[in-house]
Protein backbone atom coordinates (compact mmCIF):
# COMPACT_ATOMS: atom_id res chain seq x y z
CA UNK A 1 0.00 0.00 0.00
CA UNK A 2 1.01 3.50 -0.76
CA UNK A 3 0.40 6.41 1.84
CA UNK A 4 1.12 9.95 1.82
CA UNK A 5 1.52 12.56 3.37
CA UNK A 6 -0.88 15.66 2.47
CA UNK A 7 -1.21 19.66 3.41
CA UNK A 8 -4.91 19.86 2.04
CA UNK A 9 -7.28 23.04 2.79
CA UNK A 10 -5.10 24.06 5.57
CA UNK A 11 -4.84 20.59 7.05
CA UNK A 12 -2.42 17.96 7.24
CA UNK A 13 -3.98 14.73 6.17
CA UNK A 14 -2.65 10.90 5.23
CA UNK A 15 -3.96 9.51 2.52
CA UNK A 16 -4.31 5.94 0.16
CA UNK A 17 -2.57 6.45 -3.72
CA UNK A 18 -4.44 3.66 -5.84
CA UNK A 19 -3.86 3.64 -9.39
CA UNK A 20 -2.40 7.40 -9.05
CA UNK A 21 -5.16 9.01 -7.57
CA UNK A 22 -5.47 10.12 -3.54
CA UNK A 23 -7.77 8.86 -1.32
CA UNK A 24 -8.03 10.50 2.07
CA UNK A 25 -7.69 8.73 5.20
CA UNK A 26 -8.32 8.99 8.63
CA UNK A 27 -5.65 8.47 11.51
CA UNK A 28 -2.10 8.60 10.08
CA UNK A 29 0.07 6.37 8.67
CA UNK A 30 1.18 4.30 11.44
CA UNK A 31 -2.73 3.62 11.87
CA UNK A 32 -4.82 3.98 9.21
CA UNK A 33 -8.37 4.74 9.93
CA UNK A 34 -11.36 4.65 7.21
CA UNK A 35 -10.71 5.37 3.49
CA UNK A 36 -12.37 7.62 1.60
CA UNK A 37 -14.23 6.16 -1.48
CA UNK A 38 -13.93 9.20 -3.53
CA UNK A 39 -10.43 10.57 -4.65
CA UNK A 40 -9.39 13.99 -3.63
CA UNK A 41 -10.21 16.80 -6.49
CA UNK A 42 -9.15 19.69 -4.61
CA UNK A 43 -5.67 20.70 -4.72
CA UNK A 44 -3.27 19.29 -2.54
CA UNK A 45 0.01 19.68 -1.72
CA UNK A 46 2.66 16.49 -0.81
CA UNK A 47 4.30 16.32 2.75
CA UNK A 48 7.22 14.89 4.30
CA UNK A 49 5.52 11.43 4.68
CA UNK A 50 6.99 11.36 8.60
CA UNK A 51 8.84 14.01 11.25
CA UNK A 52 10.93 11.93 12.34
CA UNK A 53 13.11 12.78 15.70
CA UNK A 54 16.22 11.50 14.45
CA UNK A 55 17.57 10.81 10.86
CA UNK A 56 20.63 7.62 11.01
CA UNK A 57 22.22 7.85 7.93
CA UNK A 58 24.60 4.57 6.82
CA UNK A 59 27.90 5.47 4.98
CA UNK A 60 29.69 3.27 2.69
CA UNK A 61 26.96 0.36 1.92
CA UNK A 62 27.68 -0.17 -1.37
CA UNK A 63 31.36 -1.53 -1.95
CA UNK A 64 31.53 0.37 -5.70
CA UNK A 65 30.53 3.48 -4.02
CA UNK A 66 32.85 3.05 -1.36
CA UNK A 67 35.56 3.16 -3.63
CA UNK A 68 34.32 5.94 -5.78
CA UNK A 69 35.09 7.92 -2.32
CA UNK A 70 37.79 6.21 -0.73
CA UNK A 71 35.62 4.92 2.27
CA UNK A 72 37.23 2.34 4.06
CA UNK A 73 34.36 -0.64 4.99
CA UNK A 74 34.21 -1.88 8.35
CA UNK A 75 32.93 -5.18 9.30
CA UNK A 76 29.67 -3.40 11.14
CA UNK A 77 28.02 -0.51 8.96
CA UNK A 78 29.31 3.23 9.82
CA UNK A 79 26.30 5.36 11.01
CA UNK A 80 26.12 8.92 10.69
CA UNK A 81 23.34 11.80 11.62
CA UNK A 82 21.40 14.06 9.73
CA UNK A 83 19.57 17.02 11.79
CA UNK A 84 15.59 17.04 10.99
CA UNK A 85 15.89 20.43 10.13
CA UNK A 86 17.20 18.74 6.48
CA UNK A 87 14.13 17.43 5.51
CA UNK A 88 12.37 18.88 2.88
CA UNK A 89 9.33 17.37 0.81
CA UNK A 90 8.86 15.87 -3.02
CA UNK A 91 8.80 19.19 -5.41
CA UNK A 92 10.52 21.32 -2.74
CA UNK A 93 14.12 23.08 -3.44
CA UNK A 94 17.15 22.22 -2.55
CA UNK A 95 19.44 25.05 -1.67
CA UNK A 96 22.88 25.13 -2.34
CA UNK A 97 24.18 26.87 0.53
CA UNK A 98 26.58 30.39 -0.20
CA UNK A 99 29.75 28.15 1.27
CA UNK A 100 29.06 25.26 -1.11
CA UNK A 101 31.55 24.17 -3.57
CA UNK A 102 30.75 20.43 -4.57
CA UNK A 103 27.12 19.57 -3.98
CA UNK A 104 26.40 15.95 -4.87
CA UNK A 105 23.07 13.51 -5.31
CA UNK A 106 22.83 10.30 -3.49
CA UNK A 107 19.99 8.12 -4.11
CA UNK A 108 18.67 6.39 -1.16
CA UNK A 109 16.27 3.91 -0.12
CA UNK A 110 14.94 4.95 3.46
CA UNK A 111 13.56 2.52 6.09
CA UNK A 112 10.63 4.04 8.16
CA UNK A 113 10.41 2.89 11.77
CA UNK A 114 6.90 1.78 12.64
CA UNK A 115 7.26 1.46 16.90
CA UNK A 116 9.46 2.60 19.53
CA UNK A 117 11.86 -0.58 19.28
CA UNK A 118 15.71 -1.28 21.03
CA UNK A 119 18.06 -4.22 20.44
CA UNK A 120 15.56 -5.56 17.34
CA UNK A 121 17.00 -9.10 15.98
CA UNK A 122 17.25 -9.36 12.82
CA UNK A 123 14.67 -11.96 12.42
CA UNK A 124 12.32 -9.40 13.98
CA UNK A 125 13.26 -6.64 11.63
CA UNK A 126 10.82 -6.69 9.73
CA UNK A 127 7.91 -6.05 12.66
CA UNK A 128 9.54 -2.60 13.44
CA UNK A 129 9.68 -1.26 10.06
CA UNK A 130 6.37 0.51 8.71
CA UNK A 131 7.86 0.58 5.13
CA UNK A 132 10.29 2.78 2.36
CA UNK A 133 10.49 6.00 1.07
CA UNK A 134 13.01 7.58 -0.93
CA UNK A 135 15.61 10.12 -0.18
CA UNK A 136 18.74 12.21 -1.60
CA UNK A 137 21.00 12.60 1.17
CA UNK A 138 22.69 15.73 -0.06
CA UNK A 139 26.31 15.83 0.43
CA UNK A 140 28.48 19.05 0.34
CA UNK A 141 31.94 17.18 -1.09
CA UNK A 142 34.69 20.18 0.48
CA UNK A 143 33.27 20.22 3.65
CA UNK A 144 32.43 16.29 3.93
CA UNK A 145 36.67 15.89 3.20
CA UNK A 146 37.77 18.79 5.44
CA UNK A 147 36.04 18.51 8.49
CA UNK A 148 35.73 14.87 8.91
CA UNK A 149 32.75 14.45 10.79
CA UNK A 150 29.70 14.49 8.33
CA UNK A 151 26.96 17.02 9.84
CA UNK A 152 27.95 20.31 8.30
CA UNK A 153 28.48 18.59 4.82
CA UNK A 154 25.36 16.77 5.03
CA UNK A 155 23.30 18.49 7.33
CA UNK A 156 22.86 22.11 5.54
CA UNK A 157 18.94 23.31 5.56
CA UNK A 158 17.32 20.93 2.22
CA UNK A 159 19.96 18.52 2.19
CA UNK A 160 17.39 15.55 2.94
CA UNK A 161 14.59 15.80 -0.11
CA UNK A 162 12.37 12.81 1.28
CA UNK A 163 9.24 11.13 -0.17
CA UNK A 164 6.90 11.06 -1.80
CA UNK A 165 5.46 8.27 -0.61
CA UNK A 166 5.57 5.19 2.15
CA UNK A 167 5.24 1.95 0.14
CA UNK A 168 4.59 -0.42 3.03
CA UNK A 169 5.01 -3.86 0.85
CA UNK A 170 7.93 -3.31 -0.60
CA UNK A 171 10.85 -5.75 -0.59
CA UNK A 172 13.67 -3.56 0.41
CA UNK A 173 16.67 -5.92 -0.29
CA UNK A 174 15.62 -5.86 -3.70
CA UNK A 175 15.05 -2.42 -5.16
CA UNK A 176 15.82 -0.79 -7.99
CA UNK A 177 17.01 2.55 -7.20
CA UNK A 178 18.53 5.52 -9.65
CA UNK A 179 18.93 9.11 -9.60
CA UNK A 180 17.40 10.88 -12.99
CA UNK A 181 19.13 14.69 -13.15
CA UNK A 182 17.68 16.78 -15.59
CA UNK A 183 15.95 13.68 -17.52
CA UNK A 184 19.16 11.76 -17.97
CA UNK A 185 19.72 8.53 -15.30
CA UNK A 186 22.86 9.09 -13.84
CA UNK A 187 22.95 6.79 -11.11
CA UNK A 188 21.43 3.38 -11.01
CA UNK A 189 21.68 0.80 -8.06
CA UNK A 190 19.95 -2.51 -6.83
CA UNK A 191 19.65 -3.01 -2.56
CA UNK A 192 20.46 -5.98 -2.94
CA UNK A 193 24.08 -5.02 -3.89
CA UNK A 194 23.98 -2.86 -0.05
CA UNK A 195 26.48 -4.54 2.38
CA UNK A 196 24.36 -4.55 5.40
CA UNK A 197 20.62 -5.41 3.89
CA UNK A 198 17.99 -4.19 5.70
CA UNK A 199 17.53 -6.35 8.79
CA UNK A 200 21.29 -5.95 9.68
CA UNK A 201 20.52 -2.19 9.42
CA UNK A 202 17.66 -2.15 11.70
CA UNK A 203 19.28 -4.53 14.05
CA UNK A 204 22.44 -2.82 14.41
CA UNK A 205 21.25 0.85 14.47
CA UNK A 206 18.77 -0.56 17.14
CA UNK A 207 21.95 -2.18 19.17
CA UNK A 208 23.02 1.30 19.77
CA UNK A 209 19.84 3.41 20.20
CA UNK A 210 16.20 3.24 20.30
CA UNK A 211 14.57 4.17 17.65
CA UNK A 212 11.21 5.86 17.88
CA UNK A 213 8.15 5.78 15.97
CA UNK A 214 8.84 7.44 12.49
CA UNK A 215 12.59 7.77 12.43
CA UNK A 216 14.21 6.78 9.25
CA UNK A 217 17.22 5.21 8.25
CA UNK A 218 18.80 5.67 5.47
CA UNK A 219 20.60 2.71 3.67
CA UNK A 220 23.34 4.40 1.53
CA UNK A 221 23.70 4.79 -1.83
CA UNK A 222 25.09 3.39 -4.91
CA UNK A 223 28.07 4.03 -7.50
CA UNK A 224 27.85 7.45 -9.09
CA UNK A 225 27.24 9.91 -7.33
CA UNK A 226 28.03 13.43 -8.80
CA UNK A 227 27.30 16.90 -8.55
CA UNK A 228 24.06 19.04 -9.04
CA UNK A 229 23.89 22.86 -9.78
CA UNK A 230 21.57 25.28 -9.66
CA UNK A 231 18.68 25.36 -12.14
CA UNK A 232 18.89 20.94 -12.20
CA UNK A 233 16.33 19.12 -11.09
CA UNK A 234 16.99 15.81 -9.44
CA UNK A 235 15.15 13.17 -9.29
CA UNK A 236 15.61 9.90 -7.03
CA UNK A 237 13.66 6.85 -7.99
CA UNK A 238 12.98 3.48 -6.40
CA UNK A 239 10.82 1.45 -8.41
CA UNK A 240 7.42 0.09 -6.36
CA UNK A 241 8.05 3.55 -4.10
CA UNK A 242 7.86 6.68 -7.03
CA UNK A 243 9.73 9.39 -7.82
CA UNK A 244 11.17 12.07 -5.22
CA UNK A 245 11.80 15.39 -7.57
CA UNK A 246 13.20 18.06 -6.58
CA UNK A 247 14.69 21.54 -8.38
CA UNK A 248 18.17 22.99 -7.13
CA UNK A 249 18.64 26.84 -6.46
CA UNK A 250 21.17 28.78 -5.10
CA UNK A 251 20.65 30.30 -1.71
CA UNK B 1 17.85 32.98 36.94
CA UNK B 2 18.02 29.01 36.99
CA UNK B 3 15.25 27.21 36.09
CA UNK B 4 14.94 23.35 36.27
CA UNK B 5 12.49 20.91 34.65
CA UNK B 6 10.72 18.77 37.28
CA UNK B 7 8.11 15.70 37.49
CA UNK B 8 6.27 16.45 40.32
CA UNK B 9 2.99 14.71 40.74
CA UNK B 10 2.70 12.68 37.77
CA UNK B 11 3.40 16.21 35.78
CA UNK B 12 6.03 17.87 34.22
CA UNK B 13 6.71 21.30 35.40
CA UNK B 14 9.20 24.11 35.22
CA UNK B 15 10.58 25.51 38.47
CA UNK B 16 12.58 28.17 39.45
CA UNK B 17 15.63 27.41 41.60
CA UNK B 18 16.18 30.28 44.75
CA UNK B 19 18.42 29.54 47.29
CA UNK B 20 18.27 25.52 46.54
CA UNK B 21 14.77 25.84 46.98
CA UNK B 22 12.57 25.29 43.98
CA UNK B 23 9.30 27.34 43.63
CA UNK B 24 6.99 26.07 40.34
CA UNK B 25 6.28 28.60 37.49
CA UNK B 26 3.13 28.55 35.27
CA UNK B 27 4.54 28.15 31.27
CA UNK B 28 7.51 26.58 30.28
CA UNK B 29 11.34 27.67 30.41
CA UNK B 30 10.47 29.81 27.27
CA UNK B 31 8.05 31.32 28.85
CA UNK B 32 7.46 32.13 32.42
CA UNK B 33 4.52 33.06 34.41
CA UNK B 34 3.31 33.94 37.40
CA UNK B 35 6.03 31.99 40.32
CA UNK B 36 4.60 30.55 43.23
CA UNK B 37 5.65 31.99 46.69
CA UNK B 38 5.95 28.80 48.08
CA UNK B 39 8.86 26.28 47.65
CA UNK B 40 8.28 22.69 46.68
CA UNK B 41 7.71 20.54 49.63
CA UNK B 42 6.36 17.48 47.54
CA UNK B 43 8.86 14.98 46.22
CA UNK B 44 9.52 15.84 42.96
CA UNK B 45 12.31 14.19 40.29
CA UNK B 46 14.55 16.61 38.01
CA UNK B 47 14.36 15.97 33.96
CA UNK B 48 15.97 16.90 31.28
CA UNK B 49 15.89 20.79 31.20
CA UNK B 50 14.48 20.47 27.46
CA UNK B 51 13.84 17.73 24.60
CA UNK B 52 15.65 19.01 21.91
CA UNK B 53 14.75 18.42 18.41
CA UNK B 54 18.64 17.91 17.84
CA UNK B 55 21.80 17.65 19.54
CA UNK B 56 24.90 19.64 17.83
CA UNK B 57 28.41 19.05 19.25
CA UNK B 58 31.58 20.61 18.66
CA UNK B 59 34.65 18.41 18.35
CA UNK B 60 38.01 19.80 19.39
CA UNK B 61 37.55 23.10 20.22
CA UNK B 62 39.77 23.35 23.13
CA UNK B 63 43.45 23.09 21.71
CA UNK B 64 45.08 20.71 24.88
CA UNK B 65 41.77 18.00 24.17
CA UNK B 66 42.58 18.10 20.59
CA UNK B 67 46.01 17.60 21.57
CA UNK B 68 45.28 14.22 23.18
CA UNK B 69 43.39 12.93 20.88
CA UNK B 70 45.35 13.84 18.20
CA UNK B 71 41.94 15.75 16.37
CA UNK B 72 43.06 18.13 13.45
CA UNK B 73 41.95 21.75 14.45
CA UNK B 74 40.36 23.41 11.15
CA UNK B 75 39.42 27.15 10.88
CA UNK B 76 36.16 26.54 11.10
CA UNK B 77 34.49 24.61 14.04
CA UNK B 78 33.77 20.60 13.23
CA UNK B 79 30.52 19.92 14.31
CA UNK B 80 28.99 16.56 14.83
CA UNK B 81 25.52 15.46 16.13
CA UNK B 82 24.14 13.43 18.94
CA UNK B 83 20.86 11.72 18.75
CA UNK B 84 17.87 12.90 21.53
CA UNK B 85 17.54 9.31 22.55
CA UNK B 86 20.88 9.95 24.38
CA UNK B 87 19.71 12.38 26.79
CA UNK B 88 19.45 11.40 30.45
CA UNK B 89 18.50 13.66 33.15
CA UNK B 90 20.49 14.52 36.29
CA UNK B 91 20.06 11.35 38.49
CA UNK B 92 19.98 8.80 35.76
CA UNK B 93 22.23 6.13 35.36
CA UNK B 94 24.80 6.44 32.43
CA UNK B 95 24.52 2.49 31.19
CA UNK B 96 27.63 0.99 29.71
CA UNK B 97 26.62 -0.99 26.15
CA UNK B 98 27.68 -5.02 26.21
CA UNK B 99 29.72 -3.78 22.77
CA UNK B 100 31.95 -0.87 24.50
CA UNK B 101 35.34 -1.02 25.45
CA UNK B 102 36.25 2.08 26.62
CA UNK B 103 34.01 4.59 27.75
CA UNK B 104 35.19 8.65 28.72
CA UNK B 105 33.24 11.33 30.34
CA UNK B 106 33.37 14.54 28.35
CA UNK B 107 32.79 18.07 30.50
CA UNK B 108 30.82 20.81 28.36
CA UNK B 109 29.25 23.76 28.42
CA UNK B 110 25.75 24.31 26.27
CA UNK B 111 23.83 26.02 25.24
CA UNK B 112 20.19 26.53 24.82
CA UNK B 113 18.43 27.79 21.90
CA UNK B 114 15.85 30.80 22.93
CA UNK B 115 13.85 30.50 19.51
CA UNK B 116 14.09 29.19 16.08
CA UNK B 117 16.67 31.37 14.40
CA UNK B 118 19.11 30.86 10.82
CA UNK B 119 21.95 33.16 9.84
CA UNK B 120 22.58 34.31 13.26
CA UNK B 121 25.23 37.19 13.52
CA UNK B 122 27.98 37.19 15.91
CA UNK B 123 26.86 40.35 17.29
CA UNK B 124 22.88 39.06 17.56
CA UNK B 125 23.92 35.37 19.32
CA UNK B 126 23.14 36.36 22.38
CA UNK B 127 19.38 37.20 21.41
CA UNK B 128 18.50 33.33 20.54
CA UNK B 129 20.33 32.07 23.93
CA UNK B 130 17.86 31.16 26.83
CA UNK B 131 20.81 30.42 28.96
CA UNK B 132 23.52 27.45 29.73
CA UNK B 133 23.48 23.54 31.45
CA UNK B 134 26.09 20.79 31.98
CA UNK B 135 26.41 18.24 29.23
CA UNK B 136 28.34 15.05 29.91
CA UNK B 137 29.43 13.86 26.03
CA UNK B 138 29.32 10.35 26.82
CA UNK B 139 32.20 8.55 24.31
CA UNK B 140 33.03 5.02 23.46
CA UNK B 141 36.73 5.31 21.98
CA UNK B 142 37.70 2.56 19.83
CA UNK B 143 34.22 3.22 17.95
CA UNK B 144 35.29 7.13 17.57
CA UNK B 145 38.09 5.75 16.16
CA UNK B 146 37.07 2.61 14.48
CA UNK B 147 34.21 4.27 12.48
CA UNK B 148 35.49 7.84 11.55
CA UNK B 149 31.89 9.06 12.12
CA UNK B 150 31.05 9.63 15.73
CA UNK B 151 27.51 8.78 15.72
CA UNK B 152 27.78 5.54 17.24
CA UNK B 153 30.66 6.37 19.51
CA UNK B 154 28.79 9.25 21.02
CA UNK B 155 25.08 8.22 19.98
CA UNK B 156 24.36 5.03 22.76
CA UNK B 157 21.44 5.85 24.74
CA UNK B 158 22.18 7.15 27.96
CA UNK B 159 25.07 8.93 26.86
CA UNK B 160 24.10 13.11 26.81
CA UNK B 161 23.13 13.67 30.14
CA UNK B 162 22.23 17.00 30.88
CA UNK B 163 21.30 19.21 33.63
CA UNK B 164 20.43 19.71 36.02
CA UNK B 165 18.88 23.06 35.39
CA UNK B 166 19.34 26.22 32.83
CA UNK B 167 21.19 29.19 34.01
CA UNK B 168 19.71 32.16 32.24
CA UNK B 169 22.58 34.94 32.98
CA UNK B 170 25.96 33.01 32.91
CA UNK B 171 28.39 34.66 31.06
CA UNK B 172 29.68 31.57 29.18
CA UNK B 173 32.72 32.38 27.33
CA UNK B 174 34.15 32.45 30.94
CA UNK B 175 32.98 29.39 32.87
CA UNK B 176 34.96 27.19 35.01
CA UNK B 177 34.04 23.60 34.68
CA UNK B 178 34.95 20.28 35.83
CA UNK B 179 34.02 16.65 36.17
CA UNK B 180 34.48 14.70 39.51
CA UNK B 181 35.10 10.80 39.53
CA UNK B 182 33.83 9.34 42.55
CA UNK B 183 34.49 12.31 44.08
CA UNK B 184 37.73 13.05 42.73
CA UNK B 185 38.32 16.18 40.75
CA UNK B 186 39.50 14.62 36.99
CA UNK B 187 39.42 17.38 34.37
CA UNK B 188 39.25 21.30 35.02
CA UNK B 189 38.95 23.84 32.23
CA UNK B 190 37.64 27.30 31.79
CA UNK B 191 35.43 28.41 29.03
CA UNK B 192 37.59 31.04 27.96
CA UNK B 193 39.76 28.89 26.11
CA UNK B 194 37.25 27.55 23.63
CA UNK B 195 38.85 28.19 20.35
CA UNK B 196 35.21 29.11 19.03
CA UNK B 197 33.73 31.05 21.58
CA UNK B 198 29.59 31.28 22.30
CA UNK B 199 28.83 33.42 19.44
CA UNK B 200 30.93 32.17 17.07
CA UNK B 201 29.62 28.72 17.60
CA UNK B 202 26.12 29.91 17.52
CA UNK B 203 26.68 32.04 14.89
CA UNK B 204 28.41 28.90 12.74
CA UNK B 205 26.30 26.13 13.54
CA UNK B 206 22.97 28.43 12.50
CA UNK B 207 24.72 29.00 9.34
CA UNK B 208 24.32 25.35 8.53
CA UNK B 209 20.77 24.45 9.83
CA UNK B 210 18.02 26.05 11.33
CA UNK B 211 18.63 25.95 14.96
CA UNK B 212 14.59 25.00 16.69
CA UNK B 213 13.89 26.35 19.99
CA UNK B 214 14.70 24.09 22.93
CA UNK B 215 18.03 22.81 20.43
CA UNK B 216 21.06 22.55 22.43
CA UNK B 217 24.84 22.74 21.10
CA UNK B 218 27.41 21.22 23.15
CA UNK B 219 30.50 23.36 23.24
CA UNK B 220 33.49 20.95 23.35
CA UNK B 221 35.35 19.55 26.37
CA UNK B 222 38.84 20.67 27.70
CA UNK B 223 41.77 18.28 28.26
CA UNK B 224 42.49 15.38 30.79
CA UNK B 225 39.51 13.38 29.28
CA UNK B 226 39.09 9.65 31.43
CA UNK B 227 37.61 6.85 31.72
CA UNK B 228 33.98 5.70 33.34
CA UNK B 229 33.21 2.34 34.80
CA UNK B 230 30.22 0.48 35.99
CA UNK B 231 29.90 1.31 39.34
CA UNK B 232 31.32 4.67 39.20
CA UNK B 233 29.99 8.11 40.27
CA UNK B 234 30.78 11.03 37.42
CA UNK B 235 29.84 14.89 38.13
CA UNK B 236 29.74 17.68 35.79
CA UNK B 237 29.78 20.63 37.35
CA UNK B 238 30.13 24.34 35.98
CA UNK B 239 30.39 26.98 38.32
CA UNK B 240 27.28 29.09 38.28
CA UNK B 241 25.44 26.27 36.95
CA UNK B 242 25.39 23.28 39.28
CA UNK B 243 26.08 19.72 39.63
CA UNK B 244 25.48 17.29 37.05
CA UNK B 245 25.47 13.51 38.33
CA UNK B 246 25.37 10.39 37.37
CA UNK B 247 26.43 6.99 38.44
CA UNK B 248 27.62 4.43 35.48
CA UNK B 249 26.51 1.09 35.52
CA UNK B 250 26.65 -2.01 33.03
CA UNK B 251 24.02 -2.31 30.13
Amino acid sequence: MKIAKLLIEGAERYAVIKDGRYYLAEGDCFALGKIDEKAIDSPFKILPPVNPSKIVALGANYRKHAAELSLKINAEPCIFLKPPTSIIADGEDIVLPPSATKVDYEAELTIIIKKDCKNVPKDKAKSVILGYTCANDVSERVFQKLDGQWARAKGFDTFCPLGPCIETELDGDNANLMTVRNGEVVQKGNTADMINGVAAIVSFVSSVMTLKKGDIILTGTPENIGQIRAGDTVEIVIEGIGRLVNKVIQG
